[in-house]
């Protein structure tokens, strides 16, 4: 008899690093074609999205943006797997389809709202629905072109520029006409957004004084800020940046462990008023239901067309491995974007 | 022979408190009618503006959106005054000018450029120029109207509500339709806010906690922020502000004096991502040349002629004292926009 594996979460962290003890990973009998009731699909999982976000749901916060992860039960988030069986006319047997609240499950039953069919053409991939088209992509592109305005010949500074969302603001901004600066955590990191087409580009860990850095990577300043890190990060960014300077505030990955005690605190917000910063803090979820999104699409699958877009995945294998997978995130471990290989296209349950 | 007053900085003081020390006044004899050259004017100051922002020009910071202030050399700023003599076809004798860079003197020659004439129909005062029409005033309309966009309905929080800037935001939000919680430092100021209109008002000093405080006066929360303080407070806002917040950032009185040591680190400023916070650093001297400049006169002009505006002035006598004057700014001493009364518009030289 088939088995499922399940991830859940053991107990809320609300602050202070988790650890996979935090975690459970569990098998049970898997549901068979025959359980399925009308209206259902029986999903095999193939990848599961990690993303830095996660980390705020797992403090059960009932006030943020998006509900903690409850203690005992799966965790969840963007997915995309394969129709295993159906007792729906919505969805064949084979089809991929893609959802936003994918249980960390290797498979699971499930009524089909929430779930969309996803067409893949020729070599396509259904990772890249977590990939080059996904949300942190999108994430990218709300930031540089809907909230920040990026124009032709400015300056954008992005920090863990090799990340999910950082490797997409270098690509999206040189094609449209930007100098780029970036920032990411390895030498190899710092190679690979220079082949990106990053303009400078230097590691953090090992720059010394970050005011020093920043002012010797960019030294005619820069007009946007794409923080994803926070912390120490943006408290010299803040000093740096030119006057009217735009911030798109996605992400302080830096302070998502922070106890009250160790949280770092910002010194130089008072630059916001004297070079008159413009911060703009988003969560992209907003913003699918906007003309933003088809531009996206449709700017993205314009330049993967012209093969002006790379996109570069960190698959873990295997869905007992997410939880490390997950908190690898919170160091900086991840090269790209993280996705949890679950099962492989061509198995069956 | 007549003699003029002069407040000139002996020391620039790049951090930490000034003292009256750190200014010099002298006295020198004045300039006559006979000596102007052709072209020139003699102005006698009748008010002087004092504001906050100058703390920023006593740093000898070069950097900074406004020159610093030299060591050995006046102080300036906005003032008023009446033409002693002209030596000018621009300006008449008796005429009230205006200018956004008196010297901190009791008259002075200067060429013409750099003032305006300021027409005084019936009951009207010089001083007005720097009140309910001047810069602190302009400064409060940006910040809720141009940048924050405030809608009837929605509900604002200001700081410093009874000080140049706030008793200008609570009242123009008022006449917008706003709710408007309000905060100031004495019992006295919160019973002049609430006079102003303010449908709830609390004394910050006497509050303790402040996200306590801000969360019993505004128990459903509020959508705009103006601040006008900074520091632990701002730190409080950012965890009570709604999701989609706006911040109107104006100043952050309270860090003004700070040292690189006693600067307090804000440390909820992740809020800004998951709140989903707009914060808007803004220099009001950009918003004279665009067309909030016209909207504003013709706003407060209306509003002053159907008698719905108070402007609460705070006066020091006498230029000698403007160095104390300007120093009470930062410890909350002044009750309204404070000005310093250099000469009565009917003295001579």
């Amino acid at each position: 008899m088939p088995s499922i594996t399940t991830v859940s979460l053991v107990r809320t962290v609300p602050s202070g690093s988790p650890t996979v003890d935090d975690f459970k990973v569990s098998s049970e009998p898997a549901s068979t074609k025959e359980s399925l009731k009308d209206g259902e699909i029986l999903v095999r999982t193939l990848y599961l999205s990690c993303d830095p976000y996660m980390r705020s749901r797992l403090t059960g916060r009932t006030d943020s943006y998006v509900a903690s992860f409850e203690a005992g039960k799966p965790l969840s988030g963007s997915g995309v797997g394969v129709i295993e069986a159906s007792a729906s006319p919505k969805f064949k047997e084979g089809a991929i389809v893609a959802g936003a609240d994918f249980p960390w499950k290797t498979a699971f039953t499930a009524p089909t709202n929430g779930f969309i069919e996803v067409p893949m053409p020729g070599a396509a991939q259904p990772v890249s629905v977590l990939g080059v088209l996904g949300m942190p992509s999108f994430t990218a592109y709300v930031g540089i072109v809907t909230l920040c305005q990026v124009k032709p010949g400015e300056t954008i500074l992005v920090s863990a520029a090799s990340g999910a969302v950082g490797q997409m603001v270098v690509q999206l901004a040189k094609a449209r006409g930007l100098r780029v600066i970036a920032t990411a955590g390895s030498d190899e990191k710092v190679q690979f957004v220079k082949d990106l087409g990053a303009d400078v580009a230097f590691n953090y860990k090992t720059a010394g004084d970050y005011e020093a850095a920043i002012r010797k990577a960019a030294p005619d300043g820069f007009d946007i800020y794409f923080d994803n890190v926070g912390g120490e990060f943006l408290d010299a960014v803040l000093k740096c940046i030119r006057p009217n300077g735009r911030i798109a505030e996605c992400g302080m990955i830096s302070q998502y462990n922070a106890t009250k005690e160790t949280a770092y605190g910002i010194r130089n917000l008072s630059y916001v008023v004297t070079s008159k910063i413009t911060i703009h803090g988003f969560i992209v979820r907003d913003y699918y239901t906007t003309p933003a999104y088809l531009a996206f699409i449709k700017e993205v699958s314009a330049l993967l067309k012209e093969n002006r877009l790379q996109y570069k995945l960190d698959e873990v294998v295997g869905l007992e491995n997410a939880p490390q997978g997950l908190l690898d995130l919170f160091e900086g471990k991840n090269f790209g974007k993280r996705v949890i290989k679950v099962t492989s296209r061509a198995e069956r349950l």
